[in-house]
């Protein structure tokens, strides 16, 4: 669903759209890999590691294409987040990470089961067409579009509009929105080598809380037709900018979803070329109480 | 904009459909009878008493035809508000309510200027016209609905509502969702005459704090094609339904907004029949803190 939110930079000649996912199924646009992935994988069986977005859209998928789902999350993941995975039929493996690391369980499932297909959330050629799916429909209703911005974790939904631009053989930046405190996309694009973060980065925005760019991604992001420009995004205005979507747009986002609007207020000068920019508003799921200390600034 | 919200009804047979003015200009559906208004009233100035939605979007409305706009606030009313109607270029006029009532003010400013429109922000033959335009995109975008749920307070929207229907000679209910704490409505339409509710009530959904019925509205709405039933909604109906829109649909709404929603869910045996039930989300103004409340039930 696309939003006119011009109003949110308000200095601006820039026409600003959103590309909301927020409504997506399962809330996020995850669920565009998800179903890729379920439909087109051979094996009736999948296997992935998520305690976020990706666990709840890939149980949905699995189940509209009737494949068994395991999810493996920590067993620190929110009660509410467990029993949304479950409420779709999938099984969800509950692991230690003090013990034993997500992927290692990941690799214990598949040994059990050699026909599963093990489904990287973002590091996927199905996920990558899946995300790419957004893109064409962003190039379609929006002919005019110069700037696509989206957020950035491991790459896989950036390198879907990538492809979308390359396909449809458009003249259309796509500028990636990274939380300043996890940058390793940012050291990557700049240096031209891939750099991980030290540890997992301790942003507000959880869904861009990887170690690094997923290998497929960085081959796809670094090309001179990949990605035009990282922007680092601060947690206060990732903060800001679910404030005034809230106020301004009536819009619920959470705060990975806010990435690519809050580069675009923080960064406005930047745009005042004028022209239409679309910011990818990823999804919309959030607890309800680190939503309300957002939005009431507390 | 239309959304599928049936997850909020999951034991019952019934399609859910949810008309979002949310992402209308100004946040509500109230744009669509100032937008009325402002376009065919050959005045060129129009006075209001409103401390809501209906100011914002007047003002709006009236910027956008060229038309001056007065309207008067209580002077208790919170600056936010305040501020948004005077940033669409209107005059605020502060009173102080406990010294004069906002209509001997309306009054008086239409005695100081006699070529302008007093615009009452529910009793209007043009609020009426500009809320049967969301019933017509709703009968067209919607063609099986067999029930429409609205939020009453003055009765403009059910009554826009109604004449949608019936310009399409459709057969289609319309049914009113109240505030139990403030059920003119509901009183009115069983006892056959207007009733008023004794002083303004004290319900959490401030867009239907009204007296009564408007006269006209009254007329529409107790034909024999008029309102179909008037469910009458709990304080914490309207608080769950506000909670459940966050959580599982993603939609920010304010609470009156909600009351449509909250009457499908409660009553949801009444719907049970199967069918598509198309449930009007009239709006999305709330204050933070308000919200906050809410989503997190404290």
């Amino acid at each position: 669903m696309l939003l006119e939110a011009t109003d949110l930079i308000p200095r601006s000649e820039v026409r600003l759209i959103l590309a909301c996912e927020t409504f997506q199924h399962t809330g996020s646009f995850k669920f565009r890999a998800a179903y890729q992935l379920a439909r087109n994988s051979p094996h009736s069986h999948i296997i992935a590691a998520s305690s976020g977005n990706f666990g709840q859209a890939l149980a949905l998928a699995c189940r509209a294409f009737n494949k068994r789902c395991t999810v493996v999350m920590p067993d620190t993941s929110a009660q509410v987040k467990v029993n949304a995975v479950r409420a779709q039929g999938a099984n969800v493996e509950l692991i230690n990470v003090q013990l034993k690391s997500r992927n290692d369980r990941v690799e214990e499932l598949a040994a059990e089961d050699p026909d599963a297909y093990i489904a990287s959330a973002f590091d996927d050629p199905w996920v990558i067409a899946g995300n790419a799916t957004l893109g064409a429909e962003i190039l379609k209703a929006c002919p005019d579009v110069e700037t696509i911005v989206a957020p950035i974790g491991g790459g896989g939904l950036t390198s879907g509009l990538v492809m979308a631009v390359r396909e449809d053989n458009r003249d259309v930046r796509v500028i990636a929105a990274e939380p300043a405190l996890g940058n390793d996309a940012s050291l990557s694009f700049r240096s031209g080598r891939l750099v991980s973060n030290p540890e997992e980065p301790k942003t507000i925005a959880d869904g861009a809380r990887t170690l690094s760019l997923g290998k497929r991604n960085w081959e796809i992001l670094r090309a001179h037709d990949g990605l035009s420009e990282v922007i680092e995004v601060s947690e206060e205005a990732i903060r800001h900018a679910v404030r005034m979507l809230f106020l301004k747009i009536n819009l619920k986002v959470e705060p990975t979803g806010a990435l690519a609007v809050a580069a675009v207020m923080t960064h406005s000068e930047q745009f005042m070329s004028g022209g239409t920019v679309c910011a990818v508003v990823s999804g919309g799921n959030v607890d309800p109480s680190v939503y309300a200390e957002i939005i009431t600034g507390s």
